[in-house]
Formats: structure tokens, sequence, C-alpha cells
């Protein structure tokens, strides 16, 4: 059974990968770092995720004596991590930015100075939806943002039908999305009745987006705004598309039934999709309409950001990577799927 | 002092119109009707209004015996009730859609046939910012819809200015727009850790938002999507705008400071506004946002849904109608308006 | 592998169990019957459950053809089913109150007439922890209501030590726990930002907990008042407990101890547990402290009103009735348990 | 017209005092001063408040030229700033816990050790209900906290009949009742979905509720629980008292209504309060129930945990002090005080 460990367990995506794996048939969840809150055990930071295991502070030597690692550190801090453990053969995902963007250049304009351009090359993104074959090969995987996993499952199928003139994202997402460290953004008080924008205009999470939908073959630039509203897990996107020919007559329907009849983790809803149709799930539930007056083409996609857009799809690209099925520990959710298109 | 009378005033905006109305230093209110509760107090229905007035039957010849009237009827409900007012000579201020759009086809169209198109030429918009001298003259003040303000207020500087090719509106409202009626959309369980969007494509408010562009000078078709959010009150229009030209060189901080220079009641700000910053006010609060890598334009703008955008926005038109101060009983709140623009 | 419907699926508890049992390994969920919304599947009403199966409306002949009925009737109406069901050798577990009380007069005086009294002698009060061997014969189980459940765990230690004089429990609710019918209690804008108690002096649950205290050897009248919090799942009693003897000695931490050793759902904490560490989920967490000021006992105890409280418990129940292991379908939450005794 | 400082403007309840002063037609608030945050103006920080006046570092000389001055420090070091103040003449309502208890050495031992006990003597206790003629000549008040201001509002009218044998009050109240500074505890993914006591089983504020019980001639030990509830500003105490005769003949609602009758800010309703009732004034609304099964009286009793329980109740305690009608500037709430008491 192969054995994990995650990086920067006491934030709220390393401790969900961690609870995910815990209890994973299939993996053996070693151990778990942390640069903070070193000593406490696990389940006495998070109660609700019942792992009884201590956070312990980096030892290198000893941590990477594992076959994967989950590695949950802020931006910029991943990248050294990440280039020790890939040499000493350590296979990881990475929950940061660090190695999403192939450009180190660009990475260098969003972000500051890449720490390990030597590794880009190797990275893979980790969208299963888009690059599973890939995932399964790959000794680095990028685990997506929450944003553009959102993102890029709602505009996928229609990028890559090329018909896209134009995209505006507006997104929603709960506090949890902000990150543990306690501050006036993230007070109850800050938070509670209220929902403003943020990052504008140039939110990070931009040229990722541009990246996989120009991949797709969609060369874009486009607007992206993010809100925060009042709840703890959630995230919905509002893709507001301008076709290239406006009067194109696109079968929504089928062109989204086609890309995702054989997601175990893409539904499709005939109406908007709300953040509690898929909480606590690695599901992207997503909904596709046409505005007739202004032949414009609206799509909401719907993830829990802590699990699709981080922890239980970083575990969907860990079993990926080890030749598993790819919803084990993380499913089943068979049923509805295909169904729900109709 | 003229006496007022709230047709309708078990619902949200009726029994917030009452309270504030009730501690109005120049209004008499005369009573309260209701089609429901009859009987009631409107203290035991809204203890926290403080209002200890019984909630009556309609009795259309004693309630009409008053100067003004303020009708919180649903949509076709109001029409034939207001013109029963204005035939004995009495002032209203109607809450519902039924007088603000001027062609009676085009309401015909989004709502039902109309069943005073009469009356029609004689309503006035009832956007004070807009508005403010036909307002001080009207008979019939049709209020605007809680979105229309918001995004009328975010965008007429960019609309006089004649540079807006395209504009989308993602509005985001709380749940006591949805009424006072319990359903399974406003049930606590359904709105709670959620967020959807509803009325897609075609949500009503759409013809009154383009006509009142119209007006200002941009003859669009907009895309407007409204969205449920988890709190009480509190509404967020984000307005993506492209411009016609996408290089205009344009001193957007300028234009909305003149533009507002001398308005009670919009709050210019420099970052994106929160819900909060406005709640249980009559204040809009926009901020204005220039995206360089797309050239697009992003306007922001926040009110309390049951104040400026109903109840509040009334009484100031209530007040203009009877050439009292246009910020009495829902003021003040000078301060910061001109010193806000930096 | 045996069959069982539930009857009464549309609300709430009887949604989730369904929910429960269509991923059990070891129930084969035959059918779900629904007062309302038949023709309706449950994943179209409930997404987050993900269950395809329609709701039928009831027909006894073909819906009791099953091993193991649940049934999640309104009190007063589950009676004359149950009856039926148990007529044709259904096993049945009962969310309902109507065979709770053993006593019928008991039943009258908080209820109505009974309807089926001669029931009652065969009737299990379902709390594993209480009762396992009981329901492990029983054909018929009474599931405890979710205040009982809670307060019985936070209380039994103490009862069954003889030690208790007097105890007023102050229970705080989710509003699921009000259940699906949209009314103005459960409206959004009512139990937001909102807290109040209800059911003022005389909750429902008063004389289950009492006939329960008093099967441990606490013959009390206890006080008991519930409140609504504005969150959605969740459920805590806080039990104030003047002791026989004040300065009695009493080791609480061992009495806890070795009173919920080897329960696989039940979990101890130093401090007091928040609803959200048990949120969906079949744990109830509780914590014991002594205030040496009075003397006074104060236990907490937190369970997720819907699944402890309500549908999980009730496939605890059925696990228990057909021999299969307690936690199947509902857990694994072993880890913790004991080591958190410390 | 009296001047004004706020002193410590940057926390929760001493901006909302700066907000209330600034549009009080009696006094003229000179300036603010913070502990952080200084040069910031105090619009920026709390929008909502509409204060557009900078945060200044103390410097006492100058800002002690004032008749009067809120202190809004945290407990401890509100001492040594007082007695400069009052060195200097100032009159002051100190928000703090320094001055509430007259023994020092009981703040001694549920504090610290005081730093400014020759000033004990000279404090009142700013609960205008109870110290309204002594509130108005002191020079120095002590503004209750916000869970006593509540228990003693609902216990009084008990406690001076001298029928009160034991009380136990279980609390709750919003997280703006935990402050401004960030911290797991404020941080919305904890606090949202969730409820926990606190300060189990010694709350500060219990030797301030016994005192003024005592003082009333209630001399007894009570037992106070609070429990965080995921709302921002609200709070709620239920209070169990168990009657000396549990079988008296007391006529609860003449005894409130009697003791309440001119007070007004102080509201009786018939049904359990709700912190939304209350939300945003000065009011204390109380219910009185009697549980006929066990002869214990219930009270239940909801305030704004930020205005009633500190900044608008220091605002009436000033407006006493300077003999200025009690209800200036946080008022006029008149009607409904006597009608509600049926």
């Amino acid at each position: 059974m192969p054995s994990v460990s995650v990086f920067g367990a006491a934030g709220f995506t390393g401790a969900l990968t961690a609870r995910i794996l815990h209890r994973h048939p299939s993996f053996e969840l070693r151990c778990l770092t942390a640069r903070s809150d070193q000593g406490r055990r696990l389940d006495d930071l998070y109660p609700h995720h019942r792992v009884p295991i201590e956070l312990e502070e980096l030892d290198i030597e000893r941590h990477a004596e594992v076959d994967a690692a989950v590695v949950a550190y802020p931006h910029g801090a991943a990248a050294p991590l990440v280039s020790e453990l890939r040499a000493r053969g350590v296979r990881v995902v990475d929950l940061s930015a660090d190695f999403r963007l192939h450009d180190p250049a660009l990475y260098g304009r969003w972000y500051r100075e890449h720490q390990a351009p030597e590794l880009l090359d190797r990275a893979v993104y980790g969208l299963p939806e888009r690059y599973r074959q890939e995932i399964a090969k790959a000794d680095l995987v990028a685990n997506p943002g929450c944003y553009p996993t959102a993102s890029l499952l709602a505009l996928a199928p229609l990028a890559r039908a090329s018909v896209i003139e134009d995209v505006i994202i507006d997104a929603k997402s709960g506090v949890s999305g902000a990150g543990r460290a306690p501050s006036e953004k993230t007070h109850f008080v800050t938070a509670d009745e209220n929902v403003n924008a943020y990052g504008v205009p140039r939110h990070r999470h931009i040229p990722e987006i541009e990246q996989e939908l120009s991949a797709l073959g969609a060369e874009l630039r486009i607007t992206f705004v993010p809100h925060l509203v009042p709840l703890d897990q959630g995230e919905l996107v509002s893709c507001y598309v301008t076709l290239a020919d406006p009067d194109a007559d696109i079968d929504l329907g089928q062109l989204y039934a086609e890309a995702y009849a054989t997601e175990p983790f893409v539904e499709l809803a005939d109406t908007p999709p709300g953040m509690r149709d898929v909480r606590e799930t690695n599901i992207c539930r997503i909904s596709v309409h046409r505005d007739e007056r202004t032949g414009r083409v609206i799509v909401f996609a719907a993830i829990d950001n802590l699990w699709k857009g981080a922890a239980s799809q970083a575990v969907q690209n860990l079993n990926l990577m080890f030749g598993l099925p790819e919803e084990e520990g993380i499913g089943p959710v068979r049923f509805g799927t295909r169904e729900a298109v109709r």
C-alpha cells in the first residue's frame, strides 16, 4: 500500500486531505507536518475531521521516506519543498500555485520569481477531467486552484468547440477559501451578512484559467472577479460567454452531455446549481443556458472549494498516479451522473 | 402635515415603509391595510419595527381620505388599487412594477396585460437621482425595483457618457428580496450555506433597466442574472462594461465624482463596497474600476434591497413630492459623500 | 440482503434515512413513499442526497413487501401505518413520538389519543447506548427524539449513579429541526441573525426524557427549554445538574469514561463540544464539568439533529435489529473514542 | 454643548459609541483615540458607521480637554487611563470591568490586581434602570457588562421581591461580543454553523451579576454559562429561577409590568423575545413564564450586546450625567413600552 505524507496539514486544505487519506482504503497516511501547531493532534485543531495524528515539525530526511506527498504550503513556499521531495524520488501533488503555470515569466509577473523553474516542464496540471492520462504518468502534479477548477469545467466544452469570443467569470466563494489565518477579512463580523468583491481587477487565478483555455483552443483575455459570501464551504462560478457567432445554432445540452458522459465527478443539471448541492463532495455540478435575447451562453458551475477545489481533487490525482480506481476514497457517486443529463 | 396610508403593510417592504413613516417628522401615518393578518398589530408581526398600529382590511372609502399613499401590492394587483386612489386624488408611490415601464405592450410581454394603461403616461420613474424634478411634480411615482436601482446608479455616468457597448450585470441579493411568503426558496435550510442563480435568463427587472439606460442614451440588450445569497438584507450588483472603444482614455474617478457630487445618498468608494456598508440605510455605495488587461470597466453598487431598493426610496420620493427636504426621515448621512471621492 | 422501505421520504429525516440506506452495503433500499411530491425523484428535491429514486404514493399491499420499514410520518399519523406494517410482519423503526412513551395516558396528555395502544408493550425505545440488547430482538423500535437523544446520553451516567437532585436542560437546535414545511418560523428572514426560545414551558420532549431518566433511577421533573439558532443542522444541550449532595466527591471523568468506553458513537471531550464537531455524523460528543463554586455539574452534549437525532440513529437501530455491525453504513468512526477520554 | 472624546475607538464598542455620539444632538464628539490603526479614519475601518474622523494616538494633555470621556479599553488597561482622566476633572463612562466591582479583592480574584482602587468608592454601576439617580450625580460610571445588563434586567423584579432561591443563567451571544481581534474563535469558519459554550464554569461576569443581585436583596451563588452563536450582534439570557417557595402564588405579569412601567428602554412581551427584535436598539425585551410542573420561573431577556450591552447604554449614562433627556440620541422608542404589557 503506497504511503503518503501531508506537508502543511494545519491549514484547511492540508487538514482535509489528511482526513480523506486517513480513511482511504488504499493509501497509508504516514505523517503530517505543519509549520505551526506542532505537537498538537489534528483532531484537536479540527475535531470533525477525526484524525488522531500529531502534527510534526518538518524533518525532511524522515518525512520524505514515503511514496507520495501532498504539499499544502503557501504559494512560493511550496516550490523549494517540492524540489527536495522530487530530488528524493517522492511523487508529489502540490496544492499551491507554484507549478500550475508553465511559463516561469508569467508566474513571476503574477506571483514572484520562481524558486524551482527546472521542474515546470515535468509538472502536469491536475485537472483529471482534462489530463487524466498525463496525471497517471506524472511525478509532479500541480493541483488546480479552486476557481480554475470550476471555471475550466464550466467552459471546457465551449472552448473545445471553438465558439467563445469573450468570457466574464463572476465567482462567489465561501470564507474557507481565504484560509485558516485569522484576519479582518475572515472575522465573522466582517463576513457575516455581507458580500463583496475582492482581488479586483487582477486576481491571481486569471493566468491559470487563460493558460488552460488557451490549451483548449480558446485564446482569450478573460475578466474574472471573485466575491466573498457568508458561508463556510462552497464556490459558484457564473460564466457569461459571448459567442464568436451570436446566432450560432449550438445544441448546448448535447455538447455538455457528450463532454461529461463518462465523468464520475461532473454532474449536469437543468437548473442553476447551488453550492449546497455539492457540499463535502468531489462533484462539480454544472448547468448551461442560452439567453435568446442576447445570444449569450451562461454557464454555472458549483463545487466545494475545499474538496473538488483542493483536497479531494488532490486525492483524485493521487488515485490516478497510483493506478487506483479514480473514485476510491472520495466516492462513490456514480449514480445520477449520466441520468442527470436529460 | 400630509397624511399617508400604506396599502399592503404586512409584507416586508410595506411594513418597513410604515416604520419609516411612523417616525417621520413631517408625515402623519394614517393607517395600514393588509390582505392578510388583518386585526393584528404591525409590532406583533414585526416587533423590531415598533409600529403599534393595527392592520386593517381595505376600505377604500375611508382609507383613501389621505394626501398620499404608498402601495405595496404584488405586480398586477397594484394597478387597480392605484387607479382607484388616483381617481380620488390621492398622490401615490407604487412599489410594484405596474407603472415602471412606459410601454404597456412591453409590460404585457414580461408580466401580464396591463390593468390601467391610461395612467402610464402620468407615472414618473421614481429614481430621485435621475428624475428629481419630475418626481416633485408627480402624482404617481413608480418606485424602481431593487436591482434596477443599484444597476442604474452604477451605470448612469457611463450611459450618459455614451461609452457603453455592452453590459453584463451579475447581481446578488439577500433572502428578504424573495418576500415574506414562506416557500421552499425562502426556507432557512434551502438558503443557508447556499448560493444559486435564479430567473435565468429572463428576470423581470431586465426591461426596466434597459428602458432607463436607453433614456440615458445607451440603447442596449443587457444580460442580467440575480443570485440568492445567505443573508437577510442587502444587494450587490457587479457590472461588467465593455466600452465602445476599449482603449478609451476615461477618467472614471472624475466621471463618477462629478455625477454624484451633490447626491446625499450616493457614496463613492475606492474599494468594492460590501452589503454590510449600507445595511439599513438609503445609501447606494459605488466603486468603479478599470481592468487594464481587457479595457473593461467594472462597477459595483451595494444597497439595502428593502431600504434604497424599496421602502426608504419610496419615502425619499414622498419627500420630493411634498416639497420636504429629501433626506427627512431617512437621513441625515451628509458627511462622507464628497470627501469619499479621492 | 434485507429489504427496507422508507415511508414519508419527502421530509428531512425520511430523505436522509433514504440516502444512508441507499449507500448501505447490507440493506436493499426498496422504495420511498411520500404524502407530497409524489412522482418527483428524491434527487430532484434534495440534490445533495443523490438518491435517484422516485417518491411514490402509499400502496400498502405493495410497499409492505419488505423486511423492514422506516416510518417518518408526523406524530399521530405514524401509529396507524405502523400498525398496518406490523400486522404484515414488517419490522419497523418509527421516527415519530407515537411509540416512545410506554403510558398511553401520558401520550394522550402531551399529544392526542393514541391510535395503536396495543403495540406500546412491544415497542423498544431506540437508544442503542441504553437498549442495545432489546433493540436486537425488537420488531418495533421507537426512534428517540433529537433532544432526548442528546439529553439522555448527557445525563445517563449521572442518573445511573443516583446523584441527580434536579436538572435544567437548555437546548439549542438548528432550523432543520423544525421540519421541511415552509412557515414564518422557518423563513430565512425570521431565523437569520436571531435566537429565541420556543415551546415554553411545556415542550413535548419532556415526558420522553423523564420516562427514560426514571428508568435509570432518576425520578425527576425536569425543566427543558429549546431555542432555535441560525444554522442548518446541529443540536446542543446544556444540562445543569444539581446534585443530591452538592459536596459529593465524584470523579466525573472516570464516571463518563467508564460509561462510554466501548461506545462507538459517543465521544468525550475536555472542552465544551460544538455542533460543528459532529455535523453529518452519528456521533454524540460530550463534555462534563464541575462548578466548584456551586457544586453543580454541567454537561454538554452535541449531536447532528438529523443524523444521531433521527436518521442515522434509525439505521443504527436497523443494524442492531438485523444482526449487522452496529456501525455499518454510518461509520466507521472508531478511532478517538477511547483516546479522547483523558 | 458638552464635549466628549472616545478613548479606544478602534474596537467594536468604542467605534459604535463614536457613531452614536457623532449624531447626538447635545454632545460634541471631540476626538477619537486608538491603540492601533492610528491615522486611519473611522469610516475607513467601519464604513457603515459613517464617522469621518481620524483615529489619533493618545495625547492625554490634549485629549483630556473635554467635559466627558468614554473609555473603551480592555480590562486592566482602562483603570490607569480613567485615573488620569478623573485627575483632570473629566467625567468618565468606562466600558471595561475595572470599576464594576466594589471590592478590589473580588476584582483581584477574577481579573488581576486593581490599578486604581482609590476610585472604586466613587464609581457608580451604570445600569440606569437601577441607579438612575446615582448616575446623574456621578463623575465615574462603570458601564455594565453585556451579560449582566440582560441578566439583571431579567431578574431584578424577582430579586427585589425576595423570592429567588437559586438561578441558572444560560446565555447566548453573537460573535461581536468576542471583540474585533481576529482569532481562531472569531474566524468565520469556526463560528459559522456552530454553537458552543465557553468560559465554563467561571466566566468573569459572574461576580458582577452576584454583586448586583445581592444589592437587590438576593444573596446567591449563580450558575452562568455563555454560548457563542453564529450571528453578528445580539444576546439572549435564559434565566431558570427556583423560587424559595415553589408553590408561591406570584402574579408575574403584574410584578414585571410594575417594575418596568415607566422604563423607556425595557419592553415586556408575552412570548420569548428574539435577538432580532432588539437589534441596533437600546432596548431590553423581556418575557417571564411560570412552569407549573416544576414551579420554576423562566425569564428571557434579549439585548443587542453592542448597543444596550455597551455603547448605547454608555450614551444613556452620559445623557443622565449631563441632565439630558435619557433617550436623546438613542431613541425615541417610547411607544409600545406600556402597551406591550398586557
